[in-house]
């Protein structure tokens, strides 16, 4: 067996960019053996599409004996790669949502769990879903990251990233107005535990220090500007702090992302979703990657849209994609050790 | 008369970086003439501890007659400056501050603003203050911007800016808990307004193009999480664009800030605080400034605090606050055409 990990590659939303993606990634050296989890004439349309070549070897999920042989004929040469196909009802057209289309996504993302929750591969990398065609077609899916959790029966949090900065986010997509109640000591609690051991799981950090944002502009400043960085936040910083976790007070949002500031830490916990995002893509876009910490394997996802327009164009920028497997990658190497 | 702007400075807290970075701003050549608003010994002693050399001359506030030989008599030479004096009950010991002090820096923020209204100087800069020892001392204060708006009786927007990014916030100092209801019809369009007419006078942009974002994640993704961009910002962005102002849909924060999307817009209208300014200080705080629009005359402070644990030492970066003096002339000029 190789030391390389194996992981399962899930393009996504057949009529977005995902499986250009996954054709164009499959064309470089890969830092792990993968196994597709898609439509197999999906794959070849859009290497046709391409211009590029393509060769699938096809393999059961129920039988992994058979994998080895495959992955080692997949590593002889690129452009060729492993799969186990999820048929779809319909053929996919570039650009074209189709929701008799949406159950091969489903059954993709719960055999990749599925695989994955049972140590069959070793981290899960995701393309991106459509959420409307999916829910139009019946599923009752708000996304991926939460479809996993569900499945794994975990609580999760997610943390965007590229190879600078790190954001776990301790609220995600819900109203502005509902953040404030959304966090409670309990959840505070949860998510902070759930990143501290993810970064000493999934990236070898051994004692991971967090800097904290606080909810409120300038952190409250004393409770002038809102209290819950003082009745919230503190007494779970004093708890977990006793615990030896390395944990900042609640700081100001605007003031925190000085890189100076940042080299100390390894992760930045915001508070919610655009105190903490737009800074990171700004300052890495391209190469940011969406992870998922907390469940019982490494998932990384793509930190963009199917962005339909330009599907199967040969236009999409590779750099979260290939750094999606590359981050996957290495999160599965960590949790060897 | 000389064609430059004449400009008011304000050092702001003594015991803070305000005197250190003006003493160090007279050192070198500036694109405004200046009357600086603060006492006089404390000038004198910050010019000593930071072995700098300073020569003031005193004028009086209410004969404006006498300033401009004074003025010439400050353009000869750098070290040279024209004051009108602020006299501080108690001497200044740089970082700490004195409630005895206070009512010289609102005396000097009430000349400054008389001044301004009354059209004797172009501008107003203004360095950091103290809030908590100004309201020690009894002075119903929450910041500068709200007193210089006070005093002139009108609504105000507080934009911060470098030079390749301007951001324009719909609300400030709230708890994160209240901005959702902050923001209605009519503060939006006072907003709207009031940022589109100081591009317009204050920048020289002709039609001014705002990029607004979204109250809530992704904008609100049409309704599902949160309404308030459909029920609130839609009428109002379709009423004032019927009247010719270019204004973008409500946009996602977190990638609102791509370079290559911020080229095509004049400023940013964030939804609040920790939304804003991040990327704006991540991407340029040395230079970033605070301008004040919807006041009569232009006003910029900078974009830091007092820093007293490093006044008067010569390490605090002098970048925003000579900004906010370049900015403010440039301002300043753009209402003379």
């Amino acid at each position: 067996m190789t030391s390389r990990p194996l992981l399962a590659l899930i393009p996504g939303e057949p009529a977005g960019v995902g499986p250009e993606l996954t054709v164009r990634a499959l064309q470089t050296a890969l830092p792990a053996d993968v196994l597709v989890l898609a439509d197999r004439q999906t794959l070849h349309h859009a290497a046709a599409a391409l211009h590029l070549p393509l060769e699938l070897r096809e393999v059961t999920a129920a039988d992994p004996s058979q994998w080895e042989a495959a992955l080692q004929w997949a590593r002889e040469q690129a452009a060729r790669a492993v799969i186990c196909p999820l048929v779809q009802e319909r053929e996919t057209i570039a650009g074209q949502v189709d929701p008799h289309n949406a159950a091969a996504v489903i059954n993709a993302l719960n055999l990749g769990s599925d695989l994955a929750l049972a140590g069959q591969v070793q981290g899960l990398v995701t393309g991106p879903t459509h959420k409307h065609v999916l829910k139009q077609a019946g599923f009752d899916y708000s996304g991926t990251t939460e479809w996993l959790a569900q499945r794994a029966g975990t609580s999760v949090v997610m943390m965007l990233a590229h190879s600078r900065l790190r954001v776990a986010l301790q609220t995600t997509h819900l109203p502005l107005r509902a953040v404030a109640d959304a966090i409670t000591a309990e959840s505070m609690e949860r998510t902070l535990r759930i990143t501290h051991l993810a970064l000493q799981r999934g990236f070898g950090i051994a004692n991971p220090r967090l800097l904290i944002l606080g909810l409120n502009p300038h952190a409250g400043e004393q409770g002038d500007m809102g209290d819950e960085e003082l009745r919230v936040f503190a007494p779970v910083i004093a708890k977990l702090r006793a615990e030896g976790m390395v944990l900042s007070d609640p700081l100001p949002a605007d003031t925190a992302f000085l890189p100076k500031k940042l080299q100390q830490w390894d992760a930045v916990i915001a508070a919610y979703h655009d105190q903490g995002l737009p800074v990171l893509k700004y300052s890495g876009f391209a190469e940011a990657v969406n992870i998922t910490l907390g469940l019982p394997y490494p998932r990384v996802a793509v930190d963009h849209g199917t962005a339909l327009d330009i599907a199967w164009r040969g236009v999409a920028d590779l750099g979260s994609f290939a750094q999606a497997i590359k981050q996957c990658a290495q999160m599965a190497m960590h949790r060897r050790q």
